[in-house]
């Protein structure tokens, strides 16, 4: 199993910083990062409310948002408490297996020394977002925005290759359905169309909060770290128009698959009727030579069945010549 | 029957307050309360015009907004009158035997020393609020705002789990319509879209009282009880996303639905035309052997009976390997 | 033939003064109303626009206004003129004799010491407007502003009603729709939809006035009246939402009627095929029996012909179990 | 061929002054009315650059607007220019003939002691605008303004006597899809929806320039005209809501339609059938009797083929009988 | 292979000034440009990072700005940084061959003595903007906002001819579905439907910066140049009114489509059902006259078999008369 504390560490000027404390000793993190004036990072996964209740103390969590953050199937949203801002974020992943998207959380407690990384699900771990961090000194200068910016790019990202991913399965299907091919694509709409619903969810909420980070309009958010938010609001931006582009186009090709069933039932039926005629017009002229009329010269021909076979052939094919030429075949 | 007056108490500094009064002699529990700095909350269960008038005059109430609470039907509103606030509220609950949600009505006078509360229905009492905020002190410090808010908050839990049966409801339909059998899901889908518009109109118009409730923006209730209201504001707006994408899912379950009975018509066609093959060539063999030709070899022969009925049984049975190969049967 | 002058009256302390001169007189009327502080309701029904002249002529109307008055076919409105207020109301009434709603139109002009009140179309009366006020001291003292109120009232009272009675329409669409029985309902929803929108073109524009009025926000419409626009404004509010929400039943019900047509022929397509399958097999094997080869047994055998038919019968019988166990019939 | 300079003359106190210079001596006309402290009034029909080039110079329009006034197919809109005001606006007229909306083009060029028309379109002349004006002397008093007035009330009056037509149109159609006739609306329909759709890119923009004069908000236009702009804003209003509401009407008349097509296909389709029945069951029958078992009682008897030829229309009498009762016929 | 360095000059006075420098010496261009108070107007055709990472050294490009311009793919946006802004443009072109419409995309880097233009795509080069604005020295006097003004209106005006190819598309569609011939129209609609999205996505987000430039509100733009920009953002927001005009007109035309299959099908359902009874009754006559009663007097007929056959004939003729009166054929 994962450990519920992935990793808790402290930066600054810009560096991560050896301290000689145990991880999950969060009041003698915090001590240090305070007295360097630097901040402390916390990341935990799916941590008990136990687990969270020590951390929550240490760094004066207020107790809604801790509630928020241990239940998960939040909304995206910035919220304001005393001692600092609680931002929940969706993170979406796809997986091949299944083509189906998966969607996590990650909440965000972030004070003037400190942020609480808390993430939900199996995909999307925040390691490269530290990672990155760690290896960009002039970014981390900006204390918890960086870690707020990091996260927030990581996510986006995340929406960034899922939108992708949509958008071969969508190709996909547009061909299916253009295809003459007789195919069945409406489940395979619904199915897209309910993850793009999914993705769209995770994505809206979420650009009101980057876009005032972005606007340095939040006080907690370095106003001078504005520049890399409006970077991940136009990925999120790009990424909500194409979400955007591909529910229209799948409304579209649906409509023109439920045309093209119509098309072909006409076509069905018109073919069915040709290939009945084939039949139907050589039974007509068996039920003739059928009757027992006592004069019908043909009846005593020598070469009269041959001759029957003949007409009928010959009626058939004629037929089918006409069906052939009008289209109809 | 449920007595019209469900409890009366006073509340100061957090705690009930025992009073020696008959419930129904609201004057004394309103002195009562005035006297020790506390307020009184009388919760009403679909009284008659003239026992809410006895109400009415012990709180000096608005005589438009008694009107109101009387006859029920409103839609959810808050309005500013001399004396206080009135407050309506829809409430919902699902019936498990109907597979149906019915609705309810709320409605609060909120004065600086007392709440009323009158419910319609007989669904969701309000019970649980009251113990909630009996046992949660320091909520109940909030006075007059914290009653407001113990009931938005059980009402809300109402529309949650209420979305959660539709959910589920949802969900047997989505299956239902993708399943290849045949079914017909429109009256079931007919019945779940009207049952949401009945919770999108008991939640959308709550959004604006509660938003402002928890922006401390309305005088007359706390604004230091901002973050309770903002927390069910915050089950609110789930919700009202949740009752969006069920509607939106719903839509597009009934267009998959209609594309599978024409795609279903198409296939029963196609099945039903083989089928009809396999006897109509067979008579046309019939037909043949049945003419009256003086000189047709086969019907001396010894074998030509058998003969015959074997070419018929090849005919239908080659269509039928035909019809199985390209899939119409 | 009704009267063009319904009433003309004179109002001061809240109730109606008797006056001595004709109620065409309006020079008159307006000096008594003027020296004992009151003000004249001239109420005129569909008058000629000479008619109308002469009242113009008294109370200083615009010209445009007037115009409007005499030509109906306005839009609902609230416009302000040098000497006062016009105001434009659409009346909508239910006839039962043809399940049809009928529009008329109510114009209002509005001054300090008058009001001008003419009426367009045979139904919903101004008289329980006038008997109301006139029965109500306390209202009737916020001078013209009671009028208008009374006007008001009577009037979204008209649309309440009529949405009633659309209601009920509905209801009945929709168990036609959802009943298993062959109905069509296309025509019957059309023409609901069509007098949906024509009480929303009735409805919506009144909402800013009425809100304006309710804020006290107009002058010329006594502010201390607002409680009571609200009031109107509480029933025009729940009234447009009751037209949204017929209005989208009837689009769902229609999608559901039109989905059950399908069906239906989905049905009808198979239980034809089924019935044809019973005819068409017995047919072949006669056309077996009717063949004229020389060596058939069954030919010769004393109870051949009996065998036959209960062969055909047994065919016939076998398939409509088949059928009937697969729900094709 | 209609002359370029349709009238020029020099308006002012309310009269159009006499001038002793030719229509295209631009500079003498406003030079003139300069002196009277009256203005111009230049009306231009589909003028070549050249000619437009000369009235430029005269009045010193700018650049761009002359631009747009020669090339016709611009959007209606109002422009600020550093000597005065360009407003464009779309013309309507209904082609009996073709059943079709034509859409023509006005320009007017406003300075402040001069107006310019060009209008491009062969439509909806601008006489009657002029002829107003000249017989209105309080109206032309407004100076140029009066002239923007009178060509909006012109061109506004020209998309309501459109909107009447198509009203008459989208009646047409309605009955039609009503009536239980086999009819094919969705060209009819379509052709509608395009010109409604003509109809509102020539109104929707119009709005905002006509609102902004009857507020008085634009200078060049003179406040005190505000009331004849709000009359004109409400006839356009008018049509603006009536435009919407006819292609409402037209969308649910479509889907009507389409419901009828399905509806008429399963009738068919039940028709055919029963018809099919009527001739196959009696074939069955002619199949039995062609059997050539020995013993058949029948086929001895003495009236065994009336009574055969009885049981066929006996079998097809019952089931047109039966039929008939269920409807199918 | 095309150039990377498609030009770079020095402009000053509204005139292009000969350099004795390599284009490639961007220091050295703008160091001339700034000496004579003029700018630099480098232009780039798919750089290469490095190549462009000189041109970013030069003029103090910020390096996300840069980083967009070499990734392409971006939405059109205008964002501040430092030292000026960075504008981004989608670019599109009909290619006649494939009936498909390309994009491409133009980044400029604006400060105060330069732009550097980015251009990815091979259609729509700026040669055209260059010549124009060496050509118009007023335009140019407005110094690097000239450059931006001539670069959008090239861009617009590419949007501007895209979408008269789609229109007459989409007249071709239109025609097609209106037809009475049998058409398959949905794959084009499909089409057509994702090119406009395709042009509104260019078209829609460059409306708001246009806006801005036009109303001199974006500091480094030019006041002064309001005027060109306008009538850039008039022709955008023509273009974007007919793109909306155009997915109307095409959503309208495919549901007209499919309700002509739907007609077709019916149509042809009664064509084949009339052709299937012309066979099927001369059948059942064969088959009365096949049956083997004694006694049958048409039987012995000398002309028995021709009036047998002239019967059927009859029979078929009779129907095909009565199914072309009814109109089924």
């Amino acid at each position: 199993m994962a450990p519920v504390i992935v990793d808790a560490a402290v930066y600054h000027d810009g560096t991560r910083t050896e301290v000689d404390c145990a991880d999950q000793d969060y009041a003698a993190l915090r001590a240090r990062a305070r007295e360097c004036g630097g901040f402390v990072w916390v990341g935990l996964h799916e941590p008990a409310p136990e687990e969270l209740t020590a951390v929550a103390e240490a760094f004066d969590l207020h107790p809604l948002a801790v509630e928020d953050a241990v239940k998960a199937h939040q909304r995206p949203k910035l919220e304001r408490y005393e001692h600092g801002l609680f931002l929940v974020l969706k993170t979406l992943w796809y997986v091949d297996a299944e083509d189906a998207v998966e969607t996590g959380e990650v909440s965000l407690f972030i004070g003037p020394d400190f942020v609480v990384t808390v993430r939900h699900g199996h995909g999307l771990d925040l390691g490269p977002a530290r990672s990155f961090l760690e290896s960009s000194e002039q970014v981390l200068t900006h204390g918890p925005s960086s870690v707020v910016y990091a996260v927030c790019d990581r996510v986006v990202d995340g929406y960034v290759s899922v939108v992708g991913e949509l958008q071969v399965d969508v190709d996909e299907v547009e061909e299916s359905v253009l295809s003459p091919a007789r195919t069945n694509d409406s489940v395979r709409i619904y199915t897209l169309k309910r993850e793009i619903a999914e993705v769209r969810r995770a994505v809206q909420p979420l650009r009101e909060p980057l876009h005032r980070f972005s606007e340095g309009a939040v006080s907690g958010i370095d106003a001078e770290a504005g520049p890399f938010f409006r970077d991940v609001l136009d990925h999120l931006s790009r990424t909500a128009d194409l979400v955007d582009n591909l529910d229209g186009l799948l409304s579209t090709a649906f409509d023109v698959h439920v045309a093209r069933i119509q098309l072909q039932q006409n076509d069905d039926m018109r073919k069915i009727s040709a290939g009945a005629a084939l039949v139907v017009v050589p039974t007509l002229i068996a039920g003739v030579y059928g009757m027992n009329f006592e004069h019908m010269p043909e009846l005593g021909w020598a070469l009269g069945y041959p001759f029957a076979l003949l007409v009928m052939a010959a009626a058939s094919g004629g037929l089918w010549w006409l069906f052939r030429r009008s289209g109809w075949w």
